[in-house]
């Protein structure tokens, strides 16, 4: 078997990508006068390290130092998997949680071979979070050094997307359209949100990965996300109007509003739609809701722009609701960021004075919930361009595309 | 139409249930001198308000005050959600995540007009966890109290599980064996794992469904888990030595270990089973280290009874594997316990010297890893009984039923 004589083009970030990350984060450590930055969030460590991992009880860190190194600290179970998947020049370990040696003890013993013992240290957070029941000291406490939180810069950086970033958004894009498209297809009076969204997500995941083949990596970090999705949540008939419903076993009936979500992670990276669609002819006051519903966003849509501020957008929303007598509907913010996390900062909202800059990307979303008459949001996916802001999503918004006629 | 001259039976636990579990922890904290007690990680919150929902960045809280009241704290999209689903005798709510006012200083008032101010106050944490990019102030911070942490005593209580949540965890059994069934018969050479795993999921999930239409709810507070769920993560052929792969876009090959696993939440509740199988015949070497992986997880369960210590069956496993020189092939500890979380304390791990009591149950998976032989792990659900302990889980553990002919 001879070799390829020139690699394969894949859809994955390039390791240099990521050593420029890398790189402004041991500037900020310099900077701020610190030996080293430590990141404690799975999809923090994924976005510097390209190492992708189900969160668990056992803690992982990824370390910086301020001269640029990257090292990975791991459990036991998944040294061969950190070395094999992530950039991390160099992956320590511990042996297990709890063990008899707790694992931020062995960290510590790390810090201290890397010369980092009592010397100031950033970090995401001081210390793993507690999932499925992880307890532990603050980083702080095992390393004697002073730790200064550096989310805020951390969560920046990740807010503003590169061009290969926003290319897996957009590839993320394509798939999530098709799932959505075949949710609507085969919603339908007596069948059941489940079936149909099963059906769905799995026709569209199978899709994309004969599509995108061996280019193609979920990354998701979850058991449960490893392809494209389609789903109502719940939010079904009077349901709707409960933002975050749960999937609770409905059927469709016809008259029904329903609020769908679609998203497709590639190589960890996420888009949303989201849509309010009838199943049936909408009543007068449904089509003036879903009218104001998606004027409300278009009104968010203009006014993004570089140099605008999240609140500005937020706020212009909230004015076009109290100008339209809607207060009551209200129940959210206009949206959130969307990257390597479904949300994530910074949020339109008007207590976020973030400026928008290019590159950034957020799920834009301003929802009207009527107790009776149902709940009405899209979400679209929305990139701040140079000048303005672009449609990421490009699924029908119009109330004559979202009528389902039986 | 007539009601239903009585109430329809169904999977769901009781208010009564409930109502016990909020008493026990309210007497408890009476008895550390504390106020209320505040719990903010979600499937806590589920275990004592019966209120499952999706966590994002917005903060939520349960109070159960030492009167043994209940009062949730959500933000304004979940407030009739809340009152809808929860048992909670009252629900307060701020408008939204940052806003101008941060919810922490509204759970400060909120915690005022019920007295709790500056008074000692137990959580199972010292404020909301960091999700989505969460960041605020510490609940001891904003309550002016001295916050006594309680998940000691919390994860206790949930680890002994009642008569009614055992029998949820056995209805969850039952669907993650069909799924699981589904997967090994799908399971053959050049199919992927992702079609195998979606189309057994999809199956089995409408079939759970159906059988048990309106008693049934997953609660599973994820936009991905609604159903029965079996599945491979990547652990495929080499792959399979890697104990947390992820889904990876594989192909079935003749010769593959495989390392499997299924669940199915039933009112938030999940079981385990994970198998290692082959596609086509074992050699000898994967033959012997099949058979001293599943000899070691008989070595667990024979040590598994009420009064042993968790350390006891990781020990006695460690042992097993030193006496037959595999420490090499050693990745991580003998189990967890399993509940509302996939992983929950107590860990059946070395340095947990927590005692088993009736009630409780356990994921118990002991494995092997060989860099080249592949990955054996078989996982089962095991209940402590009141004299020994009893396999929930009864999919075929031999190899004879696990190796997948063509």
């Amino acid at each position: 078997m001879v070799a390829n004589p020139i690699p394969i083009s894949t859809l994955r970030l390039t390791e240099s990508e990521h050593a420029q990350r890398v790189g402004r984060l041991a500037e900020h450590a310099r900077k701020q006068g610190a030996a080293a930055a430590l990141v404690f969030e799975s999809p923090r460590v994924l976005y510097y390290s390209g190492f992708a991992f189900y969160p668990t009880e056992r803690p992982i860190a990824l370390i910086v130092t301020a001269e640029g190194e990257q090292h990975l600290f791991v459990p036991r179970l998944e040294l061969e998997h950190a070395r094999q998947e992530g950039f991390a020049q160099q992956v320590h370990h511990y042996d297990e949680y709890p063990r008899l040696e707790h694992p931020m003890l062995v960290l510590a013993r790390v810090l201290g071979e890397l010369g980092l013992t009592g010397r100031k240290l950033l970090a995401d957070h001081d210390g793993y979070p507690w999932i499925f029941g992880y307890t532990g000291p603050a980083l702080s406490e095992v390393a004697g050094s002073e730790v200064e939180r550096a989310y805020t810069f951390i969560d920046h950086q990740m807010s503003v997307k590169s061009s290969a970033e926003i290319g897996l958004i957009k590839e993320s894009m394509k798939w999530a359209n098709m799932a959505h498209t075949l949710l609507q297809r085969y919603t339908a009076p007596g069948v059941s949100e489940t079936e149909v969204s099963m059906r769905a997500s799995m026709e569209a995941t199978l899709a994309m990965k004969d599509a995108l083949g061996s280019t193609f990596k979920a990354q998701a970090m979850g058991f449960f996300n490893e392809g494209a999705l389609a789903l109502y949540r719940g939010q079904i008939g009077k349901n709707s109007s409960l933002p975050h419903a749960l999937t609770g076993n409905l059927e469709f009936s016809m008259g029904d509003v329903l609020v769908t979500g679609a998203t497709a992670p590639v190589w960890g990276y996420l888009s949303e739609i989201e849509r309010t669609m009838f199943l049936g002819e909408p009543n007068a006051e449904q089509i003036r809701l879903f009218g104001l519903m998606k004027e409300a966003q278009e009104v968010a849509f203009a006014t993004m722009r570089p140099g605008a501020r999240c609140a500005d957008i937020d706020r212009a929303v909230n004015e076009y609701f109290s100008a339209n007598d809607l207060g009551q509907y209200w129940r959210h913010h206009s949206g959130h960021g969307i990257g390597l996390r479904n949300h994530e900062p910074p949020y339109l909202d008007i207590g976020t004075e973030v400026v928008l800059e290019p590159g950034m990307v957020f799920a834009v979303e301003p929802g009207l919930y009527h107790p009776e008459l149902g709940g009405y949001r899209h979400a679209d996916t929305v990139l701040i361009t140079a000048t303005g802001a672009e449609l990421l999503s490009y699924y029908p918004r119009d109330i004559e595309a979202l009528v389902i006629s039986v």
